[in-house]
């Protein structure tokens, strides 16, 4: 077969209607109410949630401005997405039955929990289910969402949405979630050489300088 | 605030646009020119590829069936995304800028390379860039060809988009595919046990079965 000449632009995907689409999920997901951390109720499904802050911890006082007429502005946003999802070992039906949404989010609320100077009835989340062949738009919404919000906890201190690094890997460093907010069991075993609590609050009040003065 | 009573259908969004444009954008991805492995010209951009195999290994017969009139069915599929981008840090001019989809086709052929009983000149590849806002729609059009195509190497066979796990980490298994395609440096370190082939290969051609048959 003779070949053709590389073609750069013959592999670029253009479509504008995503990017409305994903707007369209983004509405949405600023319309749904907001509940609890953990919500009380639990329920089956996987998808996209944020979670807010509302206490009066001073390191985060900025978020109690942004989110003073509507909550806006999570402080971290995940998904959930069921076991086996990525290698197409989950139906839909199995998908829409998990209940890893709320497992995250209690998970979270443990986290919190567990640490020395943040309590979970300070927060507050919300969350959209994708169900059948919207379980696809979960990365996409999820994605759009911290670029949009950039929520303080995904884009400026690491480590909250980690989980124990299991046994003979204890070597690695706290991460700097775990640094502010002690008191994760298994954090506390990281032997590794943690960042300074100093650079991670000044890295704080740098992130959430540059939030807000725009419409989200 | 009076509390309103939890319902589970105020937090499920629902679309069929999604699901079309999906459908498009995989459209589009079975219509971009198939090139060897790695494809000769370096390119920027990140996005979604797929890895066609066109040996005559016995083990792997099935896919010149399936493959007889098109490229349909990709051993493996995977994505390119420029660091940082989940984490927000990166702007649209990085992603545009990054060579990160070269690159991991560059690695794979590298890794089948290494191989002793595979060479890159028995594979072809396949791939879409997605620029601007459409990089979110990256990891969707990955899973959704996953979920479709079913790829081997991604379903049922572990390990082949592996990388070295890094000094002090040597105690883990080997995975599936450097179990059948030993080679890789760093993959001859891992000490710990891996399956044996021989329940590898019934698990290959338990998958193989279940492949063709009904239009891609």
């Amino acid at each position: 077969m003779p070949r053709r000449p590389f073609n750069r632009q013959e592999h670029i995907y253009r479509n504008d209607a995503f990017a409305e689409l994903v707007k369209d999920g983004i509405r949405f997901f600023n319309g749904t109410p907001v509940l609890s951390l953990p919500p009380e109720e639990r329920f089956a499904g996987t998808g996209v949630y944020a979670i807010y802050y509302t206490g009066k911890s001073k390191l985060y006082a900025k978020y109690a401005e942004l989110n003073r007429l509507s909550y806006g502005y999570p402080i971290y946003v995940g998904k959930a997405v069921p076991k086996g999802w990525r290698q197409a070992r989950t139906s839909h039906i199995e998908t829409d039955q998990s209940t890893e949404l709320h497992h995250r989010l209690r998970e979270h609320s443990k986290s919190i929990g567990h640490s020395s100077n943040l309590k979970p009835t300070d927060f507050m989340c919300r969350f959209v289910i994708f169900e059948g062949d919207g379980s696809d738009m979960i990365s996409t919404v999820e994605a759009a969402l911290i670029k949009i919000t950039r929520p303080l906890w995904n884009v400026a201190v690491d480590g909250f949405g980690n989980h124990d690094p299991g046994s003979g890997r204890y070597e690695q460093a706290r991460s700097d979630w775990d640094v502010l907010h002690p008191g994760r069991p298994w954090a506390q075993k990281c032997k590794g050489v943690s960042a300074k609590p100093a650079d991670i609050t000044t890295r704080i009040s740098a992130h959430l300088d540059t939030l807000g003065g725009t419409t989200v």
